[in-house]
């Protein structure tokens, strides 16, 4: 088998081999992480925001003291002291006891990632239809592409998910005679949009899930990241049944430690975690000891503070150059927390083609089309201003004004007609207006 | 949907569901975890050995120092730095630059676990067949299940896996038209036999897995822990193509951090770190950042020589006690190196019947069924000897010994015909007179 190729594999043993593609995001990172870039494109928190010495001084003790417990094997749940701790940073959101959260129902997981693909391996047999948002994020893309479903996305306006777009949806694939199997959906601040839904919707997209007999994955990663008082209290607050809840200290606390969460329904939980052993034995117990202990001992809520006023400044910095320089026909989301804002060019322009002139001017962002199953989108791009310092993310979007206007300049010379462009290719791809 | 039962979700949703079934071993955990009882039972390897003091120090530092990085998202194939580091140690085995290893094919996991359902999710198709050693790791029988695959399990000897019944298992595999995609193999110091596939078979198994158009599937978490001189080099070591190498540090430095790796031939490395973006976006920053200053600043090489003192005087103390205290007609495995001794009960007892009665005698240990994808196996049972210290481990094999002799006691009263039981059921059961 010398000099074995990608068809050799392919061929012979899975065409799913050939199908695993790499996200648009992936390639970015190589460029956009250059010093002289300014990157809008990730998704970084700002862990320089946390109190590094105290958290080494702690990650240290959690070695020499505690060794012995914290670098041995665990079980597959993850450890009790953890999934205590986070049934309190659960119950600040109000998913609370009164609501039928307890540890025992907690999974630990390696970030919101496995807790989504844990939930997709489950439940998704290929084929299968999963509705999420249009756009959505992007790795929610990946864990059901590897799962060989299909994502039909609904549209969304600046409430959210649209819950007759929702409704129509359903409708679509019962006439079409498709299998789905669950909504996927992140209520507040999304990804990438910023955008919450609203405590109206939110009934009446959990009312239809039900009478559809939809299961409904709510992601939330960045409901704790709220700008402007209280977000609408999360689905799983307010149904016992039906909702996965799926969470992960990624954004409040540090990404590096690789642990999250889902909150399961009882009667699945068990199968849950069997599906979790299988795929990594047992989440790391130094990184749960970690993350147990910092919930346990430092001050977690004061650190939210800390990170909502650093991201809310940020967003301002970006919303404010985004005024100040963006050319005309540009419009934005003005995300009451979370990490992104969501952009819509200038008709006829398109993220994806105008990428590599932006990375030459030394700034990056995600193109739309990474947040689509379909690669429509490109008449948008996602901004993140969590990372980048505020004078940072003003010189980033001057520099993209920069590109935009050049794009539109030699678009006018050579005689493309305004107003129109190679981005309006599907259905999913209108919500701009609405976001606008 | 209040009160939605596991029948609801499977029914609605995916048989899968049902389908997702604990292994015994993690049953066994809760009890054998129990002060008061000796645990021959697990699998953990003896962290106490390590410099506690100087790996928090480190520990420490890459939170205190260097957490900017640390505790930040990285990239889905892991960092630079580790895949060198695990180069370094595949070198130590003889899989090295010469033999085509190179950083850029090493893909960083979480723990050998999420290598091996990688290398799964990517080639299995529900219905193909695994080939694998009888009996096997449990953890892989969990991956082939997930993957709805079935495992027929091919017969070893104390020299290994037989050729003859790897030719004799594809013949028949092609005779009924079932698609075999790989075979699974520890070659060396295997789980939960203890047996090395020698030099010989090496090749021959190689050959034989190359003409039949096999991939090969080398789960080495083991192979440095050797308590007799060099154990043969790995099947990578001997082939560039067609084969995928499992590597941990899970048994040669610390499982609480998770981290493992896969050698994979490079025309699939790509697709496998997309597979792993999509499970768990990437390992943990700071568990790799551990283990990369772990091998590039503290004695990796003096502390394996320190683990294998360690375990070699375990196993010793395991076999002198078995020597001693067994009843006649129990036989078992001699391994040079590893954690496991495999054992033969006399004809008649059942080693699965047996376990609570022992759990009450306060001795753990794993059922040989536990290792079969069919159940059968119950003649056998596994006795792990690195955790334990030798002490305990005398005294476990005593209250062992008095279980099993108050079960042939039972027998004769109650008449049962020695020499005949439950356990022979299956042709996978049948190693026991080579294996004893």
């Amino acid at each position: 088998m010398a000099g074995t190729t990608l068809d050799d594999y392919t061929d012979r043993y899975a065409r799913r081999v050939r199908g695993m593609k790499a996200s648009e995001i992936r390639a970015l990172f190589a460029v956009a992480s250059r010093p002289e870039v300014v990157s809008l494109a990730g998704g970084a928190p700002y862990i320089t925001a946390l109190p590094l010495d105290a958290v080494g001084e702690m990650l240290g003790r959690l070695g020499s003291e505690h060794g012995a417990t914290t670098l041995q094997y665990g079980i597959g749940q993850g450890t009790l002291e953890l999934r205590e701790g986070i049934c309190e940073v659960m119950a600040l959101s109000g998913i609370d006891a009164a609501c039928g959260a307890s540890p025992d129902d907690v999974v630990v997981t390696v970030g919101g990632q496995q807790a989504l693909d844990l939930v997709a391996r489950l439940f998704l047999d290929p084929g299968d239809v999963v509705l999420a948002e249009g756009p959505t994020y992007v790795g929610a893309l990946g864990v059901f592409q590897a799962a060989q479903a299909q994502v039909v996305h609904v549209p969304m306006d600046s409430d959210g998910l649209i819950p007759e777009a929702l409704e129509a949806a359903i409708a679509e694939q019962a006439r079409t005679g498709r299998r789905v199997k669950f909504l996927y959906t992140i209520p507040t601040y999304q990804n990438p949009t910023g955008v919450t839904l609203t405590e109206e919707r939110r009934e009446r997209v959990l009312d239809i899930c039900e009478r559809a007999g939809l299961l409904v994955i709510e992601d939330d990663p960045y409901g704790q990241l709220g700008f402007e008082g209280e977000a609408p209290a999360p689905l799983r607050a307010r149904r016992r049944e039906g909702v996965f809840y799926l969470g992960t200290f990624s954004k409040t606390f540090a990404p590096g430690l690789r642990v999250g969460w889902i909150l399961a329904p009882h009667a699945v939980r068990d199968k849950l975690v069997i599906a979790s052993e299988a795929q990594i034995l047992c989440p790391s117990g130094y990184a749960q000891a970690a993350v147990a202990t910092y919930l346990n001992t430092m001050p977690w809520r004061e650190q939210l503070k800390v990170y909502r006023e650093v991201y809310r400044e940020r967003r301002d910095a970006l919303l404010d150059a985004l005024t100040d320089l963006m050319p005309e026909g540009t419009s934005w989301t003005r995300p009451g927390g979370g990490l992104f804002v969501w952009a819509t060019l200038p008709a006829g322009l398109d993220s994806k083609a105008m990428m590599p002139r932006a990375v030459a001017a030394r700034v990056a962002y995600v193109p739309g089309t990474g947040f689509y199953a379909d690669g429509s989108g490109g008449g948008h791009m996602r901004l993140n201003f969590s990372f980048p310092p505020p004078e940072r993310i003003r010189e980033g979007v001057r520099r993209l004004a920069g590109v935009m206007e050049q794009e539109i300049a030699t678009r006018q010379v050579f005689g493309a007609v305004r107003g129109e462009g190679p981005r309006r290719r599907a259905g999913s791809d209108t919500p701009g207006p609405a976001l606008a």
